[in-house]
Parts: structure tokens; sequence; C-alpha cells
């Protein structure tokens, strides 16, 4: 298994980088590699690059940029509003969310939010992972928590928020999302906004519905728990608004083989 | 909170049932319910119907059924087709797929499936458990695991069979389950097909293409891990083909109030 590691480094070919703290514990402890061996780098900027070990050593690891593998690419603009949830139900949500394209993870307090504690240091390295393990070339951001208001107050009202809604009237998500295919242009912004397990109290559901930027949707007759309701939003919007239409890079460049720069 | 528990008796208003060794342990020892305590059962044959303890000691608990609340429902004939993955992951996909109405689970064993031993009770304790506490009336069947050549050897071809295909030529999903929108009927018999964690092997993808009743189709450019791939087809699944445009029934009747029968 070739390691595939997120860095904050600038990458380029020909460069050479010290790995950080996590990357140099992951090379040299995890995955125990030794100098001369391949890995691949990513840093959401500059797209992905094939690498070799310099040196690795107790005190650290040098790395030296070979060349690129892809060009940057990004994902939808698309926001992930969400109460938070018990800790094995937020950590798949940020995993499977990022798999799934999620730009920035909003966590907001609701009225039956019953979490308010939030490590986000574990929900960001849950991110990094997921983006690591599945050839992701962005982390999405995780942001700070806001208050149900708070979060009305400073919205752009350019930013359409699909409003995930368990209780009244709501149209099928797939019928609605078919319809805002109209309204779709490079600098569309979007949000799914899913409620607290218990779900949103009424007052919460009346306020959103009557909000012009504002699409209730109906995800089926079954009652589904909040991480579920959510992921099954994201798939639904990336299949029909989203980047569902593109393929995965096919077929990927093998590693360590072919012209390596000035190896 | 009003217990709910998945029971294998017939149930109708106004017979009294002896709970199983299961739902005495969880009425009792968890819940720590008393005779008089209102609960909530279904048997995925005569709907969903609101009961009473009658008696209750170490010994045994007695339940007297008071009224039906909910008539028995149906989710589309949706078999899950997938590879057993770790632990973490096929217990996630089945709590998962049963929320979002996988009719069964149809373990397939592939080229490259890592994971053989299945611990097939397990499964379906997970899925009983995901049933009561997300309102489903019914409890999806867990399979046998076949192996890939036997899967197709009894396949049924008016079964269509929508395939996961990470590599090679596939439409995006929504296209192609739109597509198959015309042929919707009530007779409609439908298969998700996911790989495991590595993906088909090219020989089984061809295979499974050149059969006429396989749809295979693209979930967008990111490589997602199996059961994120499972659980994203299944939502589009039933927002566009499935059942996704019905709501969850509203108002639920409240459990406790107005006539009980013969109480």
């Amino acid at each position: 298994m070739i390691p595939r590691l997120y860095v904050e480094q600038p990458l380029a070919s020909g460069a050479t980088i010290t790995a950080d703290e996590r990357a140099h514990h992951y090379l040299r402890n995890v995955m125990r590699r030794a100098a001369g061996d391949v890995l691949v780098l990513f840093n959401g900027r500059d797209g992905e690059f094939e690498a070799k070990i310099a040196v690795i050593d107790k005190r650290k690891a040098e790395i030296r940029i070979t060349r690129q593998r892809r060009a940057q690419d990004s994902v939808p603009d698309l926001v992930l509003c969400f109460a938070p949830l018990k800790k094995d139900a937020i950590d798949f949500l940020v995993e499977k969310g990022t798999e799934l394209g999620v730009a920035a993870f909003q966590p907001v307090i609701t009225r039956r939010t019953a979490t308010s504690r939030l490590n986000l240091d574990r929900l960001r390295a849950n991110a990094i992972e997921a983006a690591e393990q599945t050839e992701r070339l962005s982390i999405p951001d995780i942001r700070a928590p806001l208050n149900f208001e708070a979060l009305l107050t400073g919205w752009q009202p350019s930013r359409q928020m699909i409003l995930c809604a368990e209780a009244g009237p709501a149209l099928p998500i797939a019928d609605q999302l078919t319809a805002l295919t109209r309204h779709v242009s490079p600098t569309n912004a979007w949000a799914i906004f899913c409620g607290p397990e218990g779900g949103f109290h009424v007052s919460e559901l009346d306020r959103l519905r009557n909000l012009p930027f504002v699409t209730p949707v109906g995800l089926g007759p079954r009652i589904l728990r909040a991480d579920t309701a959510a992921l099954s939003a994201l798939a639904v919007f990336q299949a029909i608004l989203g980047d569902g239409k593109l393929r995965p890079p096919d077929p990927m460049m093998p590693i360590g083989t072919g012209a390596e720069g000035a190896e």
C-alpha cells in the first residue's frame, strides 16, 4: 500500500519538504517506511504529487517531490449544516460527508440539539483521514458551531438551502432538486440543513420554510436517524445537482513508474 | 421514551402475548418497565400495535395488545448485494440500509472480498434494532452468502440489477435511474450490487456489464469506500425509483391516549 498523505506545505515537482509531526509519525511508526520509499502527497491547493522519502530517522523525515499526478480539482460549493450528534454518529457523518464531497461542515445548535460540546480537532482529523483514503484532493472546512439564529442572520441569500424536513409539507427530494437544476450556474452556492435526533422544533421548521432561499425536501416514508438523513440528502444532491456526472480519474497513473523528473 | 419492539408472534387488538426472551430482557432489565406501562409492537406482517404490560417479573412478561396504530406497509422489492466488509463497516451498512428501506441483504463473495466469515445472527440483530428505532414496520431478510457465480446462476432475469461500477464505462446514476423509471411497475424487482473494498475485479465488471438485466452506474468523481458507495446508491435509488415520494405518517397517533379497546 502506497501511503497517501495530506500536508500543509506548498507542493511542486523537484522541491523537498520536511514532514510535519503527523506525517513523520505515520510514515516512520505506523507504516515503517524507509528512505527511497514512495508516497503520494496533496495539500488541497496544488494537486496531488508523487514523492520519495529522502531521509527518515527518529528526528525527522525529508520528502522529495518527484512529479505531479493530478491537477487540483474542487468539490461543489456545498455546506452541510447539521446539529451536533453523539460521538459515533458525528464521526461517521464527517467521514462519509468528506467522501461524498462536502466543502464545509457547519455545526448548528438547534432547540433540540442534545450535544453541544464538539471536538473540532477530532472532526478535522477524521476529515483528513477520509480524504487521504478516498483520493479526495481537498479537505473540507470544519467550522465552529453557530446558534440557529446566528446561522440565519449571517446567511448569504444567494446560497440555496435544502432543508431536510421530516415533518410538515415538503416535496420529494428528487423532484425538488431536479427543479433546482434550472438555476445551476458555476457560481451556485448550496447548503443542506439537517436537524438533530428528534428533529427540528416546529417553530424552527416554520421559520426556515418562510425564508426565500429555503427549499424543504422530503426523504421518503421512513424516519431516518439524523446522520442517515444527512448522508441520504448528500448522495441525492451530488447525483442530481452536484458533480455526480463526473467519473473517477481512469486509469489512475501507476505510482513509481515512468519519468521521475530530476531523479 | 416508549419502547418499540419487534416480535414474531401474531398481533391483534385484544390478544395477549408472552414476551420472547429478548423482549422480556429489554423491557425488564434495560428499560426497567413495570405492569401498566405502554409499549409499541410490530411483527412485519400485521402492522404496528399499541400494547400494555399486563404482568412482568423475573420469569416472564405478558403483554396485552390494545389497538392498532398503523396498518402494515411494505418497502420496495430491493435486494442489496454487497461483498462482506470489516465488522464496523458491515454493521453500519446493515443499520443504515435498513433505515433506507432495503428489503433483503445478500452477501456475495467476489474475487477481492477480504472478509468471508459473516455473523448473520449479529447482522439480523442489527437490522431489527435499526427497524425498531426508526419506525420501520418490516425487518429486512439477511441472506446467507453466495459466491459471485452462484448469484448470477440463480438470478431471476426480471430483477433489474443496478451495478455500482467504480471503473470502466458507466453513465451517471441519476440519469440511469431516471431512464429506468419508464419501466417501473408494481411488480418491479430491483437489486443494487456494490463491490468490496478495492472494487470488483475487471473480469467481474466485464461479466456483469454484458448481462441483459444489468445497468452500470457511476457514483461521481470520488473513490467511495464500499459502504459509502452502497448507501449512496441506495439513497439515490429510493429518491428516484423507490418510495422516496412518500412522507412519514403525519401526525403520528399519540401513544396511550384515546380509546383502548377492551381495556
